[in-house]
């Protein structure tokens, strides 16, 4: 090992009261710098935060978890950082086999991979469109096939009574479909609970989610999605199709499934995180596009989570992406609706057509339009507020997957229970119109010819719910209707927001502020009495809605494209936009968005777009982590193993240095494994034990799964040997010197997706290391700038 | 100056024959090599190429063009790269002054700052909103009275004789209208001729082009476009307005005229190239937007051309600009069409309704619509080779202005004559509709009742050109009138293009294309004899369109956005992206998009999106200039003037250097005429003899245009004292080691926006430095990877 490496033992760690029990970790910054000292060299060396370095793969410390006897951290703090999420690397590692692989590539080559990855994309869109046509059909079958039983039923039950019978019969239909939704993702698969979005917001961002890609998550996602939403859960089935687009992408990308034991030999050369990262992208957005019908939407989706360096190439391949995926969904559902060949159904959702004469908004209405846009700030707050405390405690208390199961069809049960109590007592009859839109017109107490109206909205699917309220002419929702509907929604959609099963935020989101949107049209009309312009309240739901849908998730652009195209109208651009605007600025004000907060809530090491505004005063040496373990160019295995086992300081890049300790490259923990089990060992003599040169096919096979080194055996004669690091090292990692800016360096770990910086001095010795975990730890809180403690759950 | 720095004679440039008269530059890559070797230290010194440093101020050079009396290269040859364009630096100087600062501000500062970032932003998009506006309704009123006086003519002769009367007259008319157009722009500031749009190209690329963002530019922008569009040139206005948009970004954005000597003392803070060309961007954007209607397209637009770091917040003030921008147009111009309040016209062309119901496309349309892609850029690629040859044969023979003022004139005359000539000769008599949209309708030889349906186009804006082939029923136009029209307006365009006046290209391409997409419309009509869905040429029109503008200018992500925006309608988005993706392969396959012929002809040294696909094999050492000037921590007064004032190693920034030659720094020439022009000099025995502190005010003030370093007298005491540069340099500039491959280097300042990238050993010490042009000089030819030469024209 090189010999600027310095040992600290593991009691150096005890020694930091950042990891002691249930202490609260308020003290920030200034906790921070306490524990740094002044070296006599004039570097600063911080102890007790060894750990700061990049984690090893995550699977390795899951099962270590209960080999160390550490004291046990509060999960799931907001003011942590979790060393548990490994980072992925945009960075591409160039050593000399990969050099030489470019160098030996000529332009044919090189057009065929680019042709490969419009293959790629295309194959993505498709597979995604096909994928929401399956969710799409599933669900209206199911969901036609519960609501005629139960309409049969309550019909049956309003004349002779026992309308009771009725209710029981759709609770337990409901529990019944949630149980199963509930049961595969609590046992199964964890991770495909909720809508996916925050997840693939920190897999783009670059932080590596366990089992997030994988085959099993989609298939466990599809089956909860269509489960939660038959099960008349208030949910949405658009969220869910952006993760599953993801997983579809990282899959067909890489030519093979590992969990399917199955690799088609195509597709070798993505299988690194750069490209995989890329078609991810792509994924993403082919799942934005055929959810909402909004390719443009879906791109920009991409590109605002995801996208730290923007690519020219890769932006028009993320749009075939969509447009294939929105084109595929279009096609078949033509087809299931017997109008082959009629596109004209883009999206799981479809807010109907707004034709720009009969409801064009004012110039005047413009200040109208900005007060919703507060007041579904101000509403998404309170909604976030409730889910934060309900998550909080949700972590505490329901965190075993029977109680998670149970909480599920509770909800099921309670959310018929309400709607049938909202339904009976509402004595809303509208006259059954001819062009009603309505497919499952519940009569219950009122006269011939007339339905009732708080059905259209409980009654139903809630996608269809949406678009009655945009659409349905004025007058078909009375003001309490409307008013008791967003009231229970609101609650319902907020407790079932964060239960064990794969459901989206989205569709409720736009309901409840459909419905109060329309309220305040009613209103409106009410207090103007003037019937020209104010007379349509589609105009004011749609608003409404976009209002309380950037109240709680607080995207802008995308959100505004996605809206613009869902409506098919582009004369909407503006006032959506001033509306999100206004709903974020309002609803920022009191607290973060809904999926900022669960990420959060998760200690993700997320990096936002920019470092902190006011931290020019840290420089480098203050954020890196040191001292950093570094190898020499040619190490003993013994060493590098040791290095590898040692849990307590689980890093994961290593520079490699020189004699008098100069950087001369970077290597990956994951590298060092590979050579480890193809045992690329030289002999103290210098001749080769392993005749077969490694090749860069060998690291391919080993993505993205490395084994743990605990997986490797290393005979005690092994030890003695050298590994020889030169060819595999990535000989010119970037560097910055000490004295660098934290803006300077966040700028540049952001715009190239860096995973590990080496500090140097001036002599380009190593002196320390930056990870995204040391940036991410830096944020603005009320106290100006704060740190956050690193925690290992 | 420090010791690494070597002395090369002029006479080393001599030696190279790149450099000679009129010797064919194909030599490349090989070329390069042959006059590299190696010194006996190991590393790879270049000569001959000392120039490859980034260039002083263009107007310096200018200035000295005549002193220097080196051989004349040819100018504006595409194998060439030329000197005089300096870069911008996108990447801050964090100098201690800039440190000092932003550690001063407070959390309310930044908060304060990106206020005003909003509010320019919001300027920004009122002010380009307010010029579309008024240029709208100039050419209206001025093409309004022009059409009528020359109908009132030719009503009076047509039934007498005498037709030439009015043909003289129209091509009188015609021409004086250009003539103004033509004389501003070619004597008063040639930069605004043409769209503008390749020169916003390259602003956002990172390449400062002389005076392309100044007040008087825009003036003669503004009238430039309105006399060309009134001389009935085929051109259209959309082009120029986002240059338009970019010159008030670039004004709003200082808080000050230069060209009007006021300093409104007003959001100094953006006084650098970051900030002002961030603001370009939104600019630019919401040009498109005010052109289109398009705002989304406009981001897009910016994004594809200029971003290299992809930024949330950024984009969402971009996004800010171009809303406000088509929201201003709309505005003010309903209320001059006295329909307050209407929000329906949100560009200045206007693509007209498409119903989805009326022009719905099928599945099987598709292969159509790719082969009218193909066609498309096959008809773009000639479109271009042809104005290739033209514009090589005016910058050879009419680069004089009075010829350019007469070549317009001349071309200006043409037109109408050719106009005349074809609704002459033309009997496609139309019956007068009672919804006619048409504002001049011709009735000519036509029965009474009828109208003369070549004049719908030709006799028209072309605007409104576009709109009737768009949207005039099927059988308004005979398949001959318009084969003719396609063929002769083809041509006239080609020629128009290119001319000494302010135009763009998008209208005429539109027109072109709609004509022979309806033209192909008629004809699979008539092929299939079906009436269903092939029924209406308005969507073959439209598909034309796209496919035509694609063939020529290349843009898909947001042409494929700016025209489903100025369509209104969601559906066409698919079959338009392919449409655009076809012509952009099919085209790409001939010949470069116009704008990228027009930016090479110019030499200009524009940085692509990705570093050559072959270019792996090279390394920072072979792309480098080297040797490099640098300086010392403190430096002499008299050998920075020295370094300055030599001609022929007119280098922009300078490794600042410790004693045994380690990097400390870098330091801008701006920088140091400031230092100079301040005379912050330090006496020999190190007292400070300026007592004022240079504050970072000094350099904003200065910023952009940095005095020349002839205007700066220095005494010969003053040469004596010393410059202490450690406040003002750069401390942390970017460095990369030798071995580093071009693609990562590419990279880092594609991502970064860098100016300079120093080279350095691995002692520390600079080796080299790697400017935008080093890299701009590598690109793919025909024999693989390929180097530019550079030249100082």
């Amino acid at each position: 090992m090189a010999n600027i490496t310095k040992k600290v033992s593991w009691s150096s760690r005890d020694d930091d009261p950042a990891q002691g029990e249930g202490t609260p970790l308020l003290n920030g910054a200034t906790g921070a710098d306490r524990y740094t000292r002044q070296f006599p060299g004039g570097s600063m060396f911080r102890i007790g935060r060894l750990s700061t370095v990049d984690l090893g793969d995550q699977e390795i410390t899951t099962e270590e978890d209960g080999v160390l006897s550490r004291p046990k951290e509060i999960p799931h703090n907001e003011k942590l950082l979790s060393l548990k999420y490994e980072s992925l690397d945009y960075d591409n590692s160039e050593n000399q086999l990969f050099l030489e692989e470019e160098r030996r590539m000529s332009y044919m080559g090189f057009r065929c991979l680019e042709i490969s990855r419009w293959v790629v994309c295309g194959l993505i869109g498709f597979l995604t469109g096909l994928i929401a046509c399956f969710i799409d059909i599933v669900v209206e079958v199911l969901a036609g096939m519960k609501y005629s039983v139960i309409r049969q039923s309550i019909e049956k039950f309003t004349e002779g009574g026992g309308l009771s019978i009725s209710l029981i019969l759709w609770a337990v239909l409901n529990s019944v479909f949630v149980l199963v939704g509930a049961v595969i993702v609590a046992f199964f698969e964890p991770i495909a609970a909720g809508s996916g979005i925050p997840q693939i917001k920190c897999y783009l961002n670059g932080v590596k989610i366990p089992r997030v890609v994988r085959l099993k998550t989609l298939v466990v996602k599809v089956c909860g999605v269509i489960s939660s939403v038959v099960g008349g859960l208030a949910v949405g089935k658009e969220g869910p199709m952006i993760h599953s687009g993801a997983v579809v992408a990282a899959g067909v990308s890489q030519g093979r499934s590992t969990s399917l034991k199955k690799d088609f030999k195509i597709f070798e050369y993505f299988r690194r995180d750069t490209e995989k990262r890329d078609f991810v992208s792509a994924g993403a957005a082919a799942g934005v596009s055929a959810a909402f019908g909004a390719p443009v939407g879906g791109v920009l989706f991409s590109l605002e989570e995801g996208a730290s360096f923007w690519n020219q190439m890769l932006t028009w391949r993320i749009f075939f992406a969509s447009m294939m995926s929105t084109f595929t969904l279009n096609f078949f559902m033509s087809i299931y609706h017997h109008k082959t060949g009629d596109l004209s159904n883009p999206g799981l959702i479809n807010f109907g057509r707004f034709d720009s004469e009969s409801v064009a908004y004012n110039f005047y209405e413009i200040p109208i339009f900005i007060i919703m846009g507060a007041l579904g700030g101000v509403l998404g707050a309170l909604f976030n507020v409730l889910n934060y405390w309900l998550t909080i405690f949700r972590i505490r208390y329901v965190h075993r997957p029977c109680l998670q199961v149970m909480e599920a069809m509770l909800v099921a049960a309670v959310t018929a229970t309400v709607s049938f109590t909202m339904i009976y007592f509402s004595n809303d009859c509208q006259p059954l119109g001819a062009d009603q839109s309505e497919n499952y017109p519940l009569q219950l107490f009122c006269d011939d010819g007339e339905y009732n109206s708080m059905a259209t909205t409980f009654f139903n699917t809630p996608e269809r719910s949406v678009r009655s309220l945009f659409h349905n002419p004025p007058g078909s929702f009375n003001p309490l209707t409307l008013g008791m509907f967003t009231l229970t929604y609101f609650f319902l959609a907020c407790w079932t927001y964060g239960l064990t099963v794969s459901a989206g935020v989205f569709i409720p989101s736009l309901l409840i502020g459909a419905a109060w949107g329309r309220l305040f049209g009613i209103f409106m009309a009410t207090i103007t009495s003037s019937e020209s312009i104010w007379a349509d309240p589609g105009k004011y739901a749609l608003i409404g809605a976009a209002a309380q849908l950037g109240g709680i998730v607080r995207m802008t652009l995308s959100l505004t494209v996605i809206m613009v195209e869902a409506t098919g109208n582009v004369t909407y651009g503006l006032p959506i936009m001033l509306v999100l605007m206004t709903a974020k600025i309002v609803g920022d004000y009191f607290i973060e968005g809904l999926y900022d907060i669960h990420i959060k809530l998760q200690s993700v090491p997320f990096l936002h777009w920019e470092a902190p505004a006011t931290s020019h005063s840290r420089t480098a040496r203050e954020v890196m982590s040191s001292p950093v373990t570094s190898f020499n160019r040619v190490e003993t295995v013994g060493t590098v193993v040791d290095v590898l086992s040692n849990t307590s300081t689980n890093h994961n890049g290593f520079p490699v240095v020189d004699e008098p300790g100069k950087i001369c490259g970077l290597i990956l923990r994951s590298q060092l494994i590979v050579l480890l089990k193809h045992k690329v060992f030289v002999e103290r003599t210098r001749s080769r034990l392993n005749q077969r040169k490694l090749q860069l096919k060998d690291f391919r096979d080993a993505y993205p799964r490395f084994p743990p080194i605990q997986s490797i055996h290393v005979s005690q004669d092994e030890r003695e040997c050298m590994i020889d690091m030169t060819e595999f090292m990535n000989p010119t990692p970037y560097t910055v010197p000490q004295e660098t800016s934290l803006p300077r360096v966040f700028k540049l770990f952001r715009a190239l997706g860096l995973r590990h910086l080496v500090v140097v001095d001036n002599e380009n010795r190593v002196v320390g290391l930056v990870t995204r975990k040391d940036l991410a730890r830096y944020h603005l809180g009320k106290h100006g700038l704060e740190e956050m403690q690193l925690a290992q759950t």
